[in-house]
């Protein structure tokens, strides 16, 4: 399908669309330059590679043998490339298994093996004794003993199916399937209902045989692969002992105890070979049809006629980070910084996770130090960042952002992230107000495949594809023409998680993505052999990425004006409460139906502990009114208007330096804007009005009203309704400041 | 599920909600009768298990051993129940295969077994030697050897998928999956492709252990137990040697060389174990995930790596039918037949289908008997059939209805079916000026599971499961109120397909569905031990299904003027305009979207034959003009209602026989306005414009137009719309007639 679908592309292009015509929208970085050229002649895909492999050749998880190795060669490179570059560390608490177990017991007995197996032609998977245990960091220390109960994917709803069919997993193990939610987020819910361990797997339906050949043969997860990772409660990220505040040697810790991001029970990833035996000891209910992946058996609900025996057991130590910070200091704006960062560890080897975009970034550097060396100084200091330990809850990033949080919030002007790179489509997310900067910077880097734009490509895929574009493809209609390629919201799975949460630093994610995702993500195989087999055999999508995103950073750090615009912002905004009025109103739908049913005598005539958790009939729940927010949403759109025509208005260039700064601080303060002071109710961390996650680290509208009404709380959403509103005025408050900013004649810059 | 669904809808009845109070519509049946109460009264559910028990005991296929003995059990029985009966005898092609042989050539050979063994507990699954193979009868002789290609459902769509990949099934094997369509339609449109083999395959995530427990564990099909079939081609139903007539000993038969609806390649079913080594050794693209199943690997397309060797040959023999033919003489109307049908043979056991409802047949039938020996005497002449062969093609019931057709265009007044029946909701198909008549029997007789009346029930569930009712159950919403269960079309899977297709006489099926059909279809599983584990254990459902058949026959046998009204059948015939209309804007979508992608010059890049065959851009495709249709529909509704009216200022009483009967003539004259005379385009046996199949025995709304779209003829679809549109004028007038006869006033019938 790939192959036809790029010919497919290649050819509209030779015969008859051409790339995207429309004009730069007003905001965007300057026309492409001699030197974007040149940056982008420069990488190369081969230096690409040999980044990959250097990086990949052992472990790179925070407290392996090779972790602080890794680190120097990453700091000599940028010495070498003529960057000015530093280690920081920061120490984290980082527990390793000394016990992981599961056992079913009863007459059919079942131990899982919980072991990766090397394969023929894979050398590293052999590389056995240096691994990382499959396991979930940040599980408690435990070991239980009771019947397991599958849950589906663990989210509210389904425990709300097994409410309805009076089924409660009080006491009970519960076998959840990957997929839909942070498996934090599974753990938590595992435990508000009443569990007392969890087992999360990989169903071969969404990460194994269902979607393609298995490795070796084919680039999907193999029977005894295993998705590690981390089960952090989203309360905050980072560093488990120290919240707030950067992980460095004197800063206060808590003690374990009080470390409540820690999950409230035990907790282990299974393969789905491990899996298979504990589905074949489920008795009870058939599961619903929504609830069935593709193991070659019925999937019921539980419990198992045998209990199964849990053990975790940790080693609570400390591990030392890595964080390798490099800067090319800018000329005309020093004190502004351009940071770009990308994390440094995997969970094994992490070829495709994190180092298809982490050797990306290291070719940008190379390239960047090349021009640095010939003459050019960028306006503004550019940053760059090798974080450690983004895989247990972006820890090297949030520590140090923490650690130079004061700073950052003088200084920071962006924060662009990568992570995982493939092939496939350009995928733009991050904050709204940067949608027309990222598309022309997609716009002048070619797609490795078709010959055209990356963003011609991403564009015309929509249209040829239509409803077949990949689902996290940043593709929404648009009221103007056919498709349109727009920024998704900023997300919270990488590096860009602190700085969208509290540090009112713009933030920007750039890389490629399609279906080659595979089955390799957080297993040993994800790999040198496994990459440079399915992924990008010949780095092209790495060097891709490296023009696209070192384009960006040119682009922003040359840009006097920062390219901000707000008709992004004002749709975004709008589109976030559309969300959350469908929320509320499939919350009132479920609400008022269980009400009728009620009203029928149907439940009460049922078994009591089935009778859903609605407000007694005495008592009408108040609907909740969303006016204030309609109100500044629109007030937004007025404001947004406002500052483009004032944009168009202006001189962008010859202004002053000291009222190009007025100007700029005026625009950051958009984005400052979006913050709360004190944070989201119950999480003080999240200041993000818009963008902070909910509290299971999923995607909420308006967190802190969604949250409540996801935890049917109407009274306290109907509490954080005017708030959220004093914050969207705040925004358009400030898009008018930066109208009136940037309206004012800048006289010109003495150079 | 079902447990808690019944104590719902329980709890529902007792607390709250009465039964449907809604008065019953003018054209109903009268108020229920103490002759109807004595009659639901005295089924017993332990006769109806004895009757299944009886003759289940060995095969009873057409042809089988026992076959005439079964039909004299019946006969006899009728006979003591004081029927006038007998056996009519026809004589039809029945092939038995002498040859079935599927092998997977190659370095990893295999042979499938094509057989379902014995399973203990269930006694007459090892009753080996008196079994009917699994083969699909109408295949004709072949031996091929080719890869295979799977195709998923073998749907026109899926087709259209392979060719926007490139692959071509020209010179393969087929790999199919049930489902979706005919089995008879798979194969045609097979062969209309190239195909040169097919193999139809159960798979386990529609009939398997996907859907719950196998057998015998469960009732779901077992890994070795084949979906045994038919698999004409839908130019006509019955005999393929007699079409039009019956086929009696002197009757003008086809060589087999000119039987038209004999499948066009060689064929065979195939059980999912059988299927999976065939799965295994398919290369090329994987599928796309809709046509993904639940066996334990990736779907490919194929081809596959090595050929497979299809062998099948055949005894071209023919074989006698009986059907068992009973009747009850009316006092009153003695010329008017009110017909109640049910096969008697099933593909081997046949517990399940057909004896699930042929059982309840014949305790209607003993009880009638009673009524009738008692005193009471019917005013219509019933006429009770035990139909043969209908699961090869609706044999019996066509050739009887083919060598009777003169006198039932003249007497037939009902055709009322039922085939398999089980637990669960009532199902209600067939002419839709039925509708209020069937409603008003459902309503008549009590649900066992849950002690509302049937109608109730049905409506409550729609009301209770919303979304969660059973696809096939006949749930529509209506204006008025919440959820009313209307009729469904009647369809053309049993043996009213004849008598739909134009005899011109109304049909009405009567039944109870849901999901405990299980897996035992056409397999030899379908068996006394099978049934009375899984389907009905206490034939509680078999006594209503009894109930309900029995009253809705009493009703119609005695009732004076004729039970039609017509508001009913404006709806439908609006609703299949509105599916109609549907059908052509999907086809017109796809191809505007394929036109648009050829002016982009997309396609014409790519190798020429994966170019969509459109039409030339100089020739635009007229656009199709609905409005003749429209407008008839629209004169349809005004007949409809004034025909409500007349039927609410007549007297139903006390009328003339003679003027009854002009009334009922002018009431049944609607029935036969459906029908067109010569019949559809290609298929002169359809005459039915609105209940044809279309041309695969698919639903296709308005088969002659909708057809013509679904083949890409729109010049044929243009020339058949005034065509239809002259048919629902036809029917409005004939409402027209019969509105004013019945207006006229009836004066006493002399009794």
């Amino acid at each position: 399908m790939r192959t036809l679908l790029c010919a497919t592309l290649t050819a509209i292009a030779a015969l008859a669309l051409a790339p995207s015509q429309a004009a730069a929208p007003a905001g965007a970085h300057p026309p492409e330059s001699e030197l974007e050229h040149s940056f982008r002649d420069g990488i190369s895909a081969e230096r690409i590679g040999g980044f990959l492999k250097d990086l990949t050749e052992h472990p790179n998880f925070p407290g392996s043998a090779y972790a602080k190795r890794d680190a120097e060669y990453v700091l000599e490179h940028f010495r070498s490339f003529g960057w000015d570059a530093k280690i920081e560390t920061f120490s984290v608490l980082f527990p390793r298994p000394i016990v992981r177990s599961v056992e079913l017991l009863g007459p059919k007995p079942f131990t899982a093996k919980l072991h990766e197996p090397a394969i023929p032609g894979d050398a590293t998977s052999a590389q056995q004794d240096e691994q990382l245990e499959s396991y979930f960091i940040y599980s408690p220390d435990g070991e239980v003993t009771a019947p397991i109960i599958y849950v589906n994917f663990g989210l509210r709803e389904d425990y709300a199916e097994l409410e309805r069919q009076g089924i409660s997993v009080k006491g009970a193990i519960v076998l959840i399937r990957y997929g839909r939610l942070w498996r934090g987020g599974k753990v938590e819910l595992a435990a508000e209902h009443g569990a007392i361990g969890a087992l999360i797997y990989s169903d071969p339906r969404e990460d194994g045989y269902f979607q393609g050949p298995t490795y070796p043969e084919g680039s999907w997860r193999h029977p005894d692969a295993v998705q590690r990772g981390s089960v952090l409660y989203g309360l905050y990220p980072g560093d488990p002992l120290t919240p707030f505040v950067g992980a460095t040697a004197p800063a206060k810790r808590l003690p374990i105890k009080e470390a409540i991001t820690i999950a409230a029970i035990p907790c282990l990833p299974l393969s789905y070979a491990d899996a298979e035996p504990l589905f074949r000891a489920l008795a009870g209910p058939t599961a619903p049809e929504g609830w069935r992946g593709a193991l070659p058996l019925t999937y019921r609900i539980g419990p198992s006629t045998a209990p199964v025996h849990l053990r975790v057991a940790f080693r609570w130590d400390s591990t030392v980070l890595y964080d390798v910070i490099a800067r090319l200091k800018g000329d005309t704006y020093p004190d502004e910084w351009v940071i770009r960062g990308n994390h440094r560890d995997g969970w094994v080897y992490g070829a495709q996770d994190p180092h298809s975009a982490h050797s990306a970034m290291l070719e940008e550097a190379r390239n960047l130090g090349q021009l640095y060396r010939a003459g050019w100084r960028p306006k503004r200091t550019i940053v760059y960042a090798s974080w450690d330990a983004e895989e247990e809850g972006t820890l090297g990033s949030t520590e140090w952002m923490e650690a130079h949080f004061d700073e950052l919030a003088r200084k920071g002007v962006l924060y662009l992230n990568s992570d995982v790179t493939m092939t496939g489509l350009v995928q733009m997310s991050g904050s709204p107000s940067l949608e027309a900067f990222a598309r022309d910077a997609s716009a002048s880097v070619t797609d490795p495949a078709t010959g055209l734009t990356t963003l011609a490509r991403a564009e015309l895929a929509a249209v040829v594809l239509g409803s077949r574009a990949t689902p996290t493809s940043p593709i929404a209609p648009s009221a103007d023409h056919g498709v349109r390629v727009s920024i998704d919201p900023p997300g919270y799975g990488s590096d860009h998680h602190a700085f969208v949460a509290r540090s009112g630093v713009p933030t920007l994610n750039l890389s490629f993505f399609d279906d080659s995702f595979g089955g390799s993500y957080h297993s040993i195989y994800d790999d040198y052999a496994w990459y440079t087999r399915f992924n990008d055999p010949g780095f092209l999508y790495g060097r891709a990425t490296a023009q696209l995103i070192g384009t960006a950073i040119l682009g922003f750090a040359d840009a006097d004006l920062l390219p901000l615009e707000f008709t992004g912002t004002a749709h975004e905004i709008e589109r976030e409460l559309g969300g959350l009025k469908h929320l509320y109103a499939a919350y009132r739908g479920r609400q008022q139906r269980d009400e009728t049913l009620l009203d029928s005598g149907a439940y009460r005539a049922l078994a009591p502990d089935r009778v859903p958790k609605i407000p007694p009939r005495g008592a009408p729940a108040a609907e909740l009114d969303f006016r204030s927010l309609e109100a500044a949403v629109a007030r937004i759109g007025v404001s947004a208007a406002h500052f483009s025509n004032a944009l168009a208005g202006t001189r962008l260039t010859g202004a002053t330096r000291a009222a190009t700064r007025r100007a700029n601080a005026a625009l950051l303060a958009t984005e400052r804007a979006f913050l709360r002071q004190g944070g989201l109710p119950g999480r003080p961390y999240y200041q993000n009005e818009l963008y902070s996650p909910g509290r299971l680290w999923d995607t909420v509208p308006f967190p802190a009203i969604g949250d409540a009404i996801l935890d049917g709380d109407l009274a306290r959403a109907a509490a954080e309704v005017p708030r959220a509103a004093h914050t969207l005025d705040a925004i358009a408050a400030a898009i008018d400041a930066a109208a009136d900013a940037v309206r004012a004649p800048i006289p010109p810059i003495p150079r």
